[in-house]
Parts: structure tokens; C-alpha cells; sequence
């Protein structure tokens, strides 16, 4: 997106942009229920841009075939492969609108005019050329465009990772000035905590952007953080939905919070690795060499702690995710005897347990709470983090869901 | 195809263009097989570029779909759907050339520069912009572009209709100034008739552009008329070839046979049906009101006579594709008391037979050696026409086959 384009009201457009995922569009009925639901917004005057996933299993199953061919294809070719996913259900929407007597035109990531950086399979978007969107807007037509895909400055096909067709939904509702952003998902919004494991959590009616990156980034599965950061960027509220029923759901916005604390939230995350490295010298430049080398393979390091350890020796523990650790544990190791440390160890079963809220920073009293919380509920911590809007706990796994119903119970539900 | 641009001769490129149709790529073996015909030609020093269709039932499984969601879309929605078939079979086979060791690269009709008339589902090509395909080939990159596809002059997904991917590798193939281009079918090359007929129909080696056009027309369908009459005009040599076996095939050329008559083929339409307008008054005007009345409606007519009827009036007769005969009877029967006609019949069951060969025009014993030999196996002839490579003859569908046993045998056997 253009770096000096900062939109501060956008709420005078009639656009809006509706993003349904693949589950919401799996089937022929489906497909009827998400006309349904763009015919609403047109009839009332909008002028609808709807952003499609591939149908249910299909990007599975063109993955499957990729895999008979070739157990490790290229990226590039991948692309061209799973981008057809997102072009065969858009174009099955149009026709189901057409049927439904509305004027529809389904484009793609480059005919969208989506351009991304010269990389596959996880590029990011660069810029939106959405002149060609408008002008089907101008004609009355609802545009559908292919999610998750654009074109790079060579021509080929790149696809955008995970939460891609957020991304491009986000992306295009903050290009065109859209009045908000809709995504339909299988959830029917942002709750205070995961309802399967606290069958009380209650729905959100809004949440802030800040709170809504935290939650995404500690295991609420909603909203991709790509989506929220371009969204605050230009101050896009963003709603979330259910494609299935017709509830109100949670809206992510600029919220002014300053004046009481509020728990917004509990997350838990289970795909975290503890690792300690042990009886470090208590010396300058241990820990930099430690985390330098994993930073130089991109392994991103969470909660830190360093204890003291005996003779004059210490402790470094810190967190990396599941799918990081044994690389990180093959880089650690070699360095063991160079750093004068004893040795190296991990544990998979931990979770992460945080709570989240603006104006947290501002109230001392919510750590000691939790930590009581926490206490009284006879679960152990291990590791502690904190930042200005949240306080995040590690805990043995089995902890985790108690931890979870501890903290939902003080902070939420009292 | 840019009107100016007619290549004399085109055999010092080192460019050839191999295409392989929907069952030659239906499954991973089919895909692997693909690959080593495509690695052969790699490895001998050639730059290839492959052009392929969409694999086995996929064009198929996506008209179903279309059909599930509505009877009738738009042929735009059916070019961007139905162009992901190509779009996954190139991608697959990029990967399984990846697989095998081989630098490749798939792209898509609009990637190509294949620029397309401004109409769906059955445009025709206008141009083509080889400088990506030119710049992979430079970079020894094996191409394969989808077949049946291009881009109109807004930017939209268009598709070539029937013989589109013929079309799509004729078209680069003369762009490319390529020295030849491969067409691998199903069958092994172009036979003197249907071998299902005539068991021991014969395999030519070559054959004629004109020969050709008119074996395709008359119900061949080994090559598709436009991708051959395109080849004519760039001088390009096709060369038919079957995918399962390393046989070799038919080259269609240009060929020099003035010297004598030779009967290249024999074939069979049962695709017609004959029409009758009987008791026209003998007036000036009268046919040319059914022709023209036809012509408007898009009807294609065929072969045409007209016989003396009674009181001073004739019957006027000529066939129709089957597929139009409902229509050209639903025009004609109002126009059967203006004409001052009595009224209009037609027959179904009828079959066109032809025997083709340049050269034929300067032998005025072929017709009469053609009408002997239906005479000796007791076939009726109902209609005659002639041209200057072909004569065909109209019979009872029943007597068919015996007409193309009794040519085959008088002219190719003997």
C-alpha cells in the first residue's frame, strides 16, 4: 500500500467489501447464501466488492496433486496452481448472482490490479491499481475478486500466505475508501475468550485494533495480523461475521479506551517451545551470541527470562514456536561449549496464556490480580511477560485451559 | 495474426512447438510421459514450447459445476472459469519437468501475449506478443502455455472454442517462426479413411494444407480447419503424432503434386441432414429468398441442387449441420406459402461422403470412376458436388460406410 496515504474518515463511501472464506463458499448452497448476503448490501444502494477463498478443499486437493507430481515443486509453479482455486469459486459466485438476476463480473489478483513483491507463495501486497474495479462499480456490476493472489512486476502469479484473502479484502477496502470491511467467517465474531474452553466467553461488540493484533498474535485464529495493521493503518473498521447466521458480530476499530481498564480478552497458545539454555557465565555478550545466531535464522524469540543460576552462572530461557524449536535446538547445541555453558534443554508442553486489554499499562493492580488468579487456581508459572497491553503467562500445557478459565473468571466474567 | 507477416521458409529455427490435447495429460503417468517426449526434443538442442489443454474430465467437471449453479451463465463467467483447466494441467506439468531435473515454466494464455478478439468462448486470436515466451526460451527454460486461451482488449479472460489449443500452438508456432509443430492426439496421424471402417485404411506420411482443410471439413478430426489454415498461410509444417506411441505420424505441408492424381483420403460426415423445399415456382429470386433467409440466421448450407419438379416448378435441396436443421426448418415452413411453394421435408439420416486429392480437378475420370464404384456396391447417390480437390456425394446414412468402403477400395487399395 502507498506509505502516505493515511485516510482519516472513510465513512462518506458507499463501497464496501465483503470477504468470504472457503467454508462459506463450499457448495452450491453456500454460494446462495453469500448472494444472498452481497444482494442485501447492493439492494440497499452499496456498491459491493466481494473477495472469495477457493471452495472448501479445493486448494487440498490441487495441493495433493502437486505432491503426486513432485514432492518439492517450486513456489512460482505452486502459485500458478493454487491461484486457480480462488478463480474457479469467483467465478461460480458470478454465475450464482447472474442466476439470481444481478449483474456480476469476477476478476482476478492482476486483473484487480493487486501488485505484490517478486516473491511466491507469502508475497506481500506493494500496490492496488483499482481502476479497473471502479469502473465495473460505475457499470452497477458487484466485482468479485480472486483473495489470497496478485501478480509481481514480472507478470507471473504470486500468492499472499496466510490470511491472504483478509489481506486482500483489507487491502482493497483501504484502497477504495470503503465505508467498512466485512469478513464472513465460521466463527460469528471476536469473543473474550476461546468458548470451547470457557462456555461463557462472551462476543465482543467492538474491540480496538491494538487488542485485536495482540489476540491474533497470541492464538485467537479470526483475523490474520497482516488484515489489523493495514486496517489501523487507514482506519478501517473491520467487521467480523458469521456467513452462516445472520447475527451481529464484532466490530475491530479505533476506540478511545483511556478512561477505565478493560479486560478485552484471554488467549491461550499452545504452539510455543520453552528452551533454557543452562549455566550461561554471567558475563557481557552471552545472551546477545545466543539470540543473534537464532535471529540470523529468522527464528522469532517470544517471552524471555534470565534467572541466576550457581556460581556465578545463569539461566536463559525463552520461547520459540513448536515448529522453530528443533532447528533452534540444532544451532544451540554446537554452541554450548564456545559460550562456557552446561547444556541445552527444551519443553514442547507448554502453553501461553494472555490477557489483553488497552489501559492495561495504566493499572499496576491487574498483574498482582492475575498472578492471584492464577495462585488461587493452583497453576504454576514458569515465564512472564508483559507489555502495554497485555500480560502473557507460560504454564505447563495441562495448566493451560485452567489457566484460561482463572483469568476469564477474574477479569470477565466477575 | 498480423495480416502482412508471411514467413518463406522457417527450417534453419531451432524453436519447435509440441502440443499435447486433454486424455495425452489426464494422470501423473500420462504427465511423465509428456515430459520425456518434451525432454527429448530439450535435450537435442531445441528451445520447446508446450502448449497443453486441460486435463482428462476436468473441462468437464467445471461445465457441471457451472450447470449446478446456473442454467445458463454468461459465456464471460465460462472463460474464466472453464480457463483454470489449462492453468492447473501447465502447472503440473511444470513440476513434473522440475521433477525430472529440467528448468520450466508455465504460463497463462494472457501471460503468452495471446491477445483475443473482444468476445467470449469462441474468439479468435489477433495477435500474439512472444517476448516473455522469447526471453524464457533465451533463459533455456522449457515454456508451456496453456492452450484454448487469451486476453481481449479489456483485459478479460477469453477462450478459442473448439480446436482452441491446436489453434493456441499453430498460432505461436508461426509467431515463433518455429521450425515445425507437433500436434500430439489420440490417434497416430491422418489416415485415407476412419481405420474403424476400413481396417486397412492407410497411415499417410503426408499430406497437403488443402488436402487437409478438406479431409477436416468433411468430418476428419484429427486437426481443427482454423489451426490449418493458419499453418498454410505461415508455411509451417504440423506434424500429427500419437502421445502413447513413438510412431511416426502425418506432416502436413506444402506439397507439389501436379504431376499426378493421387485420392488422399476418404471421409464421412454423418454430422448433416438434407432439407427439400418441393414445387418452388421456376422463377428468378426464389432460391435466393431460402439462402438468404438461411445465410442471415447463421446457417451454414452445404452441398445444394435443384431438380425439375412438375408445372413449370423445382425442388430445391441442400444440407445443414444436424445441429441447425430445427432452425432452418422453423424459418422455412412460414415461408413456404410466400415462396408460392408446396412444402418442406427433410431427412436426418443421411450421410456426406468424400474422397479428397489435389490434383483431382485435372482428371475428369475421377467422378466418373467414383459413381462406378457406388454403382457396383448398390449405393443411391441423392446429391453430387464437386470441387477442385474433393467430390462428395450424399447417401442414406444406412449406405455410409459401404460408400467409404467402396471409394477407399477403388482409389487408395487398388
Amino acid at each position: 500500500m502507498n506509505q502516505a496515504k493515511n485516510v482519516a474518515s472513510t465513512t462518506d463511501s458507499d463501497i464496501v467489501v465483503m470477504k468470504f472464506g472457503g467454508s462459506s463458499v463450499a457448495d452450491n448452497n453456500k454460494l446462495k447464501n453469500v448472494a444472498s448476503r452481497v444482494i442485501d448490501h447492493y439492494d440497499a444502494g452499496k456498491k459491493v466488492v466481494v473477495v472469495v477463498s477457493a471452495q472448501g478443499d479445493t486448494t487440498d486437493d490441487l495441493l495433493e496433486k502437486a505432491a503426486q507430481v513432485n514432492p518439492n515443486p517450486s513456489k512460482r509453479e505452486m502459485d500458478v496452481l493454487l491461484s486457480t482455486g480462488e478463480q474457479i469459486s469467483m467465478s461460480l459466485l458470478a454465475m450464482t448472482l447472474e442466476n439470481m438476476g444481478k449483474n456480476a463480473v469476477s476478476i482476478t489478483g492482476w486483473q484487480a490490479g493487486i501488485k505484490t513483491e517478486d516473491k511466491y507463495s507469502n508475497a506481500r501486497i506493494i500496490s492496488i491499481d483499482v481502476s479497473r474495479i471502479m469502473q465495473e462499480l460505475n457499470n452497477n456490476k458487484i466485482v468479485i475478486v480472486a483473495g489470497f493472489q496478485g501478480i509481481n512486476s514480472i507478470g507471473d502469479i504470486t500468492t499472499l500466505g496466510r490470511g491472504g484473502s483478509d489481506t486482500t479484502a483489507v487491502a482493497l477496502a483501504c484502497e477504495l475508501k470503503a465505508e467498512f470491511c466485512e469478513i464472513y467467517t465460521d466463527v460469528d465474531g471476536v469473543y473474550t475468550t476461546d468458548p470451547r474452553i470457557v462456555p461463557n466467553a462472551k462476543k465482543l461488540t467492538d474491540i480496538s485494533y491494538d487488542e485485536m493484533l495482540e489476540l491474533a498474535s497470541l492464538g485467537a485464529n479470526v483475523l490474520h495480523n497482516r488484515s489489523v495493521e493495514l486496517a489501523m493503518k487507514y482506519n478501517l473498521p473491520i467487521k467480523v461475521l458469521s456467513s452462516f447466521e445472520r447475527i451481529s458480530g464484532t466490530i475491530v476499530k479505533e476506540m478511545n479506551q483511556v478512561e477505565k481498564l478493560v479486560v478485552r480478552g484471554v488467549a491461550r497458545d499452545n504452539n510455543t517451545s520453552r528452551i533454557s539454555v543452562i549455566g550461561v557465565p554471567d558475563e557481557p555478550g552471552e545472551a546477545f551470541q545466543i539470540f543473534d545466531t537464532l535471529a540470523k535464522a529468522n527464528i522469532n524469540v517470544d517471552l524471555i527470562i534470565q534467572s541466576v543460576g550457581q556460581n556465578h552462572s545463569k539461566n536463559v530461557s525463552f520461547t520459540v514456536a513448536k515448529s522453530d524449536r528443533a532447528e533452534a535446538i540444532k544451532l544451540l547445541e554446537p554452541m554450548v561449549e564456545k559460550l562456557g555453558a552446561l547444556k541445552v534443554n527444551y519443553n514442547d508442553d507448554v502453553s501461553k496464556v494472555s490477557i489483553v486489554g488497552a489501559g492495561m499499562v495504566a493499572n499496576c493492580g491487574v498483574a498482582a490480580a492475575a498472578f492471584k488468579a492464577l495462585s488461587d487456581a493452583s497453576i504454576n508459572i514458569k515465564m512472564i511477560a508483559t507489555s502495554e497491553i497485555k500480560i502473557s503467562v507460560l504454564v505447563d500445557e495441562k495448566d493451560g485451559e485452567g489457566a484460561v478459565k482463572a483469568l476469564h473468571n477474574a477479569f470477565i466474567e466477575e
